[in-house]
C-alpha cells in the first residue's frame, strides 16, 4: 500500500467511470416503472415519449355559459336590428349551454348569456334566464365562436412530452387530459452510503476529544435526494478491513451504486482501495480536483451465490459502481455532484443538471494550486452594476463554507490563481432575484451583524458580511464592492472614529455614516483569568501567549494605537503575528488553549465563557454610500437599526451602548 | 344571484385577501414542529434561527496524516540540515496522527507524513513508517500548520442559519456538525382540494361525450406539494349546494385552507359563492387577471361544536381561508400561484417564490383586454443575442400552454397589448442554460418535427416548433427570431421549392437549404370518405363544408396554386376562410364533423383515422442561415437527420419518401 495517490485530471477520470460503466452495460435508464397519475409522480422522468390517447375536448364544448345557436341564423342582427330565437318545442334555434357543456349537434357557435334578452311566451322579458320561451339578441356570431373544438387542446396521438422529462404540476394535468391514469417513469436509483471510521459517532452523541460528528452520510443521502435518488444510509462501520468488505457485500447485493465515507486515502487506515480491489475493480484512485483527491471510482463484482432482487443483468456479469468519497465534508459534498449527478441524471434518463453560470468580478486575489481543477466557494451579490463573488474560506473540513456559499468559482488545472478584480466564471446556486435581495456588508466584524442578519431575513433580505477588517471594508466600498461597511477606525490626531479614514479612503465619495454602538474593547482571558492578566502590559510577559486580530481589522489599529502611547513594541509580544479574522475566532484561541488572551469584545467573551478586562471604549458605525443609503434595498436595513426590537436585543449583550444607534454622524449627497 | 361578476384589480384582491387574514391572526407561521435531523429535513423551513451549541471541530485536530511536533522544535530545519525528534519512549517530540485525531496537548504543529523520513533505533530508514523510533525532518513548520484549531469551521454559539431558510443539504450537515439531533421547522400547511361539479369524472375514466376529466385537483395538489405544502384531493362532489356545504364544512374542521374548484364563476350551477357566504364571509368574488377572472376568496368559520385537531386558536375564533378557483385548468392553475403561494410562503415564513425576470423580444403582436391583468405564456429561446417570447394559446382550457411555456409575460392593467419586435418583460419557468440548448424552428407544420423533438430530447437539445406557416417562417429568420424554417413553398414559374421564396425573403443572407422529405398533399375525408369527394373541383358542391390552413401556410400556398391552375374562384369554397394552423388542427376539425373534408399530409389523417385522397407530391426542406448551420446548437439536429434511425422512423409514416433526406439542396457561406 503506498502512501501517495496518483491524481489524475478530472475529465479522465470523469471519462474512465463513465466507459467502464458503459462497458456494463450501466449507462443507460436502469429500469421502467408504471406509477398512478397522481402528485406523487411530481418530479419523476418519463422513461417514454407520451403521445395523447384522446383528443382535449373530446366534443365540440361551449367556451360560455350561454345559448348554443346555429351561426347562420344570427346573420344580420345587430344594435337597431334584434333577431329572436325559438327555444321551446321541438327544433329549437337556441338552446342553453353551460361552459363544458357539449354544443348539440346542429349548432355551430354560443351566444353569451349577458348577450341575450330571455322572453317569455308572450315576447316579454322573462326572469327564467336558462329556460326561456325565446332569446333576443341584437349582434350577429360567426361559426364556432365561443365554442372550444374538439382538440382544442390535444389532438389525439400527438406528442405530448419527450422522454427524459421532469414533471411538473401542469404536465400531470395535461398527460390525465390526454386520456393517461398512469405514467412510465425511469425507476429510482437505490444508492447505499456507508460511513465509515472508527473515531465516528452517530448525530446527536455527546462528544468527546478525538470524536467526529458522522454527518457526511446525511448531507450525501439528502444530495441523493434532491438529485431524484433514494439514499439509504447504513450504520457506521469501523476501520476494520474485513468489516467494510462485509458491508460493501452486503449493499452490492441490494443496491444500484455505493458510496464509500471515507478511508478513500492512503493513510493507515484508509481500506476503500483494497476493499474495492478485492472485490471487483479499481479504476482511478485519486484526481487531481481540490478540494477533492483522494476520490476512488471502482466497480463491485457482486457474488453469484447470492440472489438479488434488483438484477436486470445475469448475475455473473452484474457490476455495482462504488465511489470511495473523501472524508472532508466540503470535498464529499463536491465529489458526490462531480461523480454521482451525472450518473443517477444517466439513471434516470434526466440531462444532468447545470448550474446557470455568470461573470462577476472577485474581491480579493486568490492562489490555486496549478495541478488541479480548483473548486472555490463564494459569497455573490450585486452592487450597484456588479455582481460580486467574494471568495469563502479554503478549508475542505469548513461545511459552512458550503452552507454559505452562493457559488463555485472554478479556476481549471493550469491556472495558479486569480486576482482582485477580475472578471471571473460562477456557477450560481441561488437566483438571481437572491442575490438582488443581498445586502454585502465588507468590513469589520461584530457579532450583532449576525442579529442584523437575521432580523432582515425577516424583512426579505439577505444581509452577508464579509469580516477582512475596518480598512479593508473602506478600500471595498472605494472599489464599489460592498452596500455599507462596518467601522471603527480611531483617528489618533482626534480620538474621533471613522471620519479621518473616511476623508482619507473614500475621498470625494458622498456617503452617510452612521453609529451603531459603542462598545468597550478589552482581553479575553479563560474563565477566572488564571495568569492575571490586567493590561497591555502583561502581553509582555514571557509565561503570556496572545492572539491578535489581522491587519486592517479596526481592533488591531486599536491594540497598536495603545501600544505606541504606552511605548510597548510589538515585537516583544508573543502571538502577535498570530492573526483570526473574527472576534469569535480570537475567543475561540482563547477558549482552546491555543493562547492565554486576545483583545476583542464582550460580547464573543460571553459567547464562548470566557473572562474578559475591559480596557477601552469605542465607536462602531456604518458607512454607506449616498447611492446605496437611498436604496430601496437598504430601507429594511435602516427600519431595522431605528425600530425597538433590534435595540432591545443588543442591549441584552453585554458591553454595548445603544443611546447613539441610528444618530448619522455624517451625511454627505 | 347575478350573472355577473364585479371584477377589482389583481392587486386590491391580494390585499384585501391579506388584510382578512391578517384581522384573523392567519398571516404567520402556522406552527411549529421539532423533527429528527435525518434527509426528510430537506426542502423544510426552520422556524427559528439556528445557533451553534458545539464547536466544531471541538477539540484541536490534525488536518493530515503525519507527526504531531512544537513547531519550536522544527525551526532551523532545511534540505540540507535535517532535524530528528524522538518518537518512541516517554516525553516524545513527535507522534504519528491520523486527519482528524486530536494534537496531543504538547503539540502545535503536524508534519505531513510524506515529509518525514522514519527511523529505526540504529537511525536508518524503516518501513514501519507510523511507528518508528525518530523521525527526521527537513524544514521547519509553523504553529498551528496543518491544524484544524478548535471552532475552525463553527464556533459555539454562532448564527448558523436564520429562521425562514429553507434547509438544502449542506445545511444538514452543518446543522448537525453544530450539535443538533433534530431542527425546528414550520409545520407544513394542509390544503384541502374540493373538485365540483356534475360534469367531472375521474382521471382514467372513459369519456362520453359531456364528460370533462378532472385533472385539476392533480394539478393544484402538485403545485402545493412543490410549494412546501400537504394537499389532500376530496372526491368529486357534484353541483348541489348541499353537499358542497357539507364537504366544505369538513373540511374545514380539518385543513389549514380550502380550494374549492370550481363553481366560482356565476353560472346556474356555479355555488362556490353561495356556500362561502352561508359558511362564512365572502371578501372577493371576482379578480381583474387573465385568465382568471371568477376568483373567489373568502374565510369560513368552522361550527363550534365540532372540535378540531388542527386549531391554535379558540375554535369560536377559528377562520379558514378558501379560494373559489376557476374551472379552466390554465385559470386554476395562474390563480393558485397568484393567491396560494404567498400565502403558503408565509404559513412557511418562508419568501414567496419569484420567478427571474428577463427582457425577451417578442415575435407577435398581441393583444389584450386593457381592464386586466393579462398573463401570457410565452416559448423562449435564445437566437444569437436575443432571447425570444413566442406567445402561446391563448385559451384558459390549453393546459398544454402550460405544459409548453417557458415563462409568463405580464401585460399589465391598462396596457392594450404590445408589438411583435418589442422588447417585453418575462418571468421565466426555465433555467438559462435550457434556454441556451433550445432549437427555435419557426415556420410550416409537419408531423415529423415532432418525432424530430423526441430525438434531439435524447441528444440534449429542446426543440421548439412554432407553426406560423412557410412564410412566417422565412420571416422570422429575416428578423433574426428563429434558428431555422420548416418550408414548402413552391415556385409556380419553375415548380421548384423554396429557392425562390428563400430570394424573396431572405436576399443576400448565406443559407443551408437543406431537403428533409418529400410528401404527399391531398384532401383528408372521413373514414369511407362519405361524401365521395375525388379532388379540388368536389369542394365546389354546395354540400361540402371544407376546413383550410391559416395564411401563408405552404398547404394554403399549394391550394391557391392549384386552385388558379384549374380555375377554381376560391370564394365558392364554403369554409375557405376557416383556418387551422396545423395538419393535426385540420384532421381534427374532419374527424369532429365541423369540416367535410381539409388539404394536407396523410400522417395527419392517419392519426386520427381519416380516410385520405392524394392529390400532390412536394418537398419540404429545411432552411438554416449559415451563421447557425455551423453552431454547436443545430449540430444534434444534423447528426439525427443524417441518422438511419430517424429515417427509419419516418419511412414508418404514411405518404413520406426520405430518399433525399439531409441533402444539401443549397449552401451559401
Amino acid at each position: 500500500m503506498s502512501i501517495y495517490l496518483h491524481d489524475i485530471p478530472l475529465p479522465d477520470a470523469q471519462k474512465r467511470f463513465q466507459q467502464a460503466l458503459e462497458e456494463s452495460g450501466l449507462w443507460r435508464v436502469l429500469g421502467i416503472e408504471t406509477i398512478p397519475l397522481d402528485e406523487n409522480a411530481l418530479g419523476r422522468v418519463t422513461a417514454e415519449p407520451i403521445w395523447a390517447k384522446v383528443s382535449s375536448p373530446n366534443y365540440h364544448a361551449s367556451a360560455m355559459d350561454g345559448f348554443a345557436v346555429r351561426a347562420e341564423e344570427t346573420e344580420g342582427a345587430g344594435p337597431g336590428l334584434p333577431i329572436q330565437l325559438r327555444v321551446a318545442g321541438h327544433a329549437p334555434q337556441a338552446q342553453y349551454v353551460d361552459t363544458g357543456d357539449p354544443l348539440p349537434d346542429w349548432a355551430s357557435a354560443v351566444i353569451p348569456i349577458e348577450n341575450v334578452e330571455s322572453l317569455d311566451e308572450s315576447g316579454n322579458l322573462t326572469a327564467d334566464l336558462r329556460r326561456p320561451d325565446s332569446i333576443r339578441i341584437r349582434a350577429a356570431v360567426t361559426p364556432w365562436m365561443h365554442v372550444r373544438p374538439l382538440g382544442e387542446d390535444i389532438v389525439e396521438t400527438q406528442l405530448l412530452l419527450p422522454a427524459g422529462h421532469t414533471l411538473r404540476p401542469a404536465d400531470l394535468g395535461a398527460v390525465a387530459a390526454a386520456g393517461h391514469a398512469d405514467v412510465k417513469v425511469a425507476r429510482r436509483p437505490r444508492v447505499a452510503i456507508l460511513p465509515t471510521g472508527s473515531e465516528l459517532v452517530p448525530i446527536g452523541a455527546d462528544l468527546k476529544r478525538g470524536d467526529i460528528l458522522e454527518y457526511n452520510s446525511l448531507v450525501l443521502a439528502a444530495q441523493i435526494k434532491a438529485m431524484g435518488g433514494e439514499a439509504t444510509r447504513f450504520p457506521i462501520t469501523r476501520d476494520e478491513f474485513d468489516s467494510i468488505c462485509a458491508r460493501v457485500e452486503e449493499a452490492a447485493r441490494e443496491y444500484d451504486l455505493v458510496l464509500l465515507n471515507a478511508g478513500s486515502s492512503a493513510g493507515a487506515e484508509d481500506f476503500s482501495a483494497q476493499v474495492i480491489e478485492k472485490l471487483g475493480t479499481l479504476f482511478v484512485h485519486g484526481v487531481a480536483v481540490r478540494p477533492g483527491h483522494p476520490v476512488i471510482l471502482g466497480l463491485i463484482h457482486p457474488q453469484s451465490s447470492n440472489a438479488s432482487r434488483q438484477s436486470e443483468l445475469p448475475m455473473t456479469n452484474r457490476r455495482i459502481p462504488i465511489l470511495g468519497i473523501p472524508g472532508y465534508p466540503v470535498s464529499a459534498a463536491l465529489t458526490t455532484d462531480l461523480f454521482v449527478e451525472p450518473l443517477i441524471a444517466r439513471w434516470l434518463g434526466r440531462r444532468p443538471l447545470e448550474l446557470p453560470t455568470e461573470t462577476a468580478v472577485l474581491t480579493r486575489t486568490i492562489l490555486s494550486p496549478p495541478g488541479d481543477d480548483d473548486f472555490i466557494r463564494v459569497v455573490a451579490g450585486r452592487v450597484g452594476e456588479k455582481l460580486l463573488a467574494a471568495p469563502l474560506a479554503r478549508g475542505a473540513g469548513v461545511i459552512t463554507s458550503l452552507v454559505q456559499a452562493d457559488g463555485l468559482l472554478l479556476l481549471p488545472r493550469g491556472e495558479q490563481g486569480a486576482e482582485a478584480g477580475q472578471a471571473v466564471q460562477v456557477r450560481l446556486y441561488r437566483a438571481r432575484s437572491d442575490l438582488d435581495k443581498t445586502i454585502f456588508c465588507i468590513g469589520s466584524h461584530d457579532v450583532i451583524l449576525d442579529l442584523l442578519a437575521q432580523f432582515l431575513s425577516e424583512r426579505g433580505r439577505r444581509f452577508v458580511s464579509a469580516n477582512v477588517g475596518s480598512q479593508g471594508g473602506l478600500i471595498a466600498l472605494q472599489r464599489g464592492e460592498a452596500h455599507l461597511s462596518g467601522s471603527h477606525l480611531l483617528d489618533p490626531a482626534t480620538g474621533e472614529y471613522n471620519l479621518a479614514a473616511v476623508r482619507q479612503y473614500l475621498p470625494g465619495v458622498p456617503v452617510r455614516l452612521m453609529a451603531l454602538v459603542e462598545r468597550e474593547q478589552g482581553l479575553m482571558t479563560p474563565r477566572g483569568n488564571p495568569k492575571g492578566i490586567k493590561g497591555l502590559r502583561g502581553l509582555l510577559r514571557p509565561d503570556i501567549q496572545f492572539v491578535n486580530r489581522q491587519r486592517g481589522a479596526g481592533t488591531r489599529v486599536l491594540l497598536d494605537y495603545q501600544l505606541s502611547i504606552m511605548g510597548i513594541p510589538a515585537s516583544n509580544i508573543r502571538g502577535y503575528n498570530q492573526e483570526e479574522y473574527t472576534h469569535l475566532g480570537v475567543a475561540a484561541a482563547v477558549a482552546s488553549g491555543r493562547a492565554d488572551c486576545g483583545l476583542g469584545i464582550p460580547a464573543a467573551a460571553q459567547a464562548l465563557d470566557l473572562d474578559f478586562v475591559p480596557l477601552f471604549h469605542e465607536r462602531y458605525d456604518l458607512v454607506i454610500p449616498a447611492a446605496f443609503a437611498s436604496a430601496d434595498l437598504l430601507a429594511p436595513l435602516f427600519d431595522v437599526i431605528r425600530g425597538a426590537e433590534f435595540r432591545k436585543m443588543v442591549m441584552s449583550l453585554p458591553g454595548y451602548d445603544v443611546r447613539r444607534m441610528g444618530e448619522i454622524v455624517l451625511e454627505m449627497t
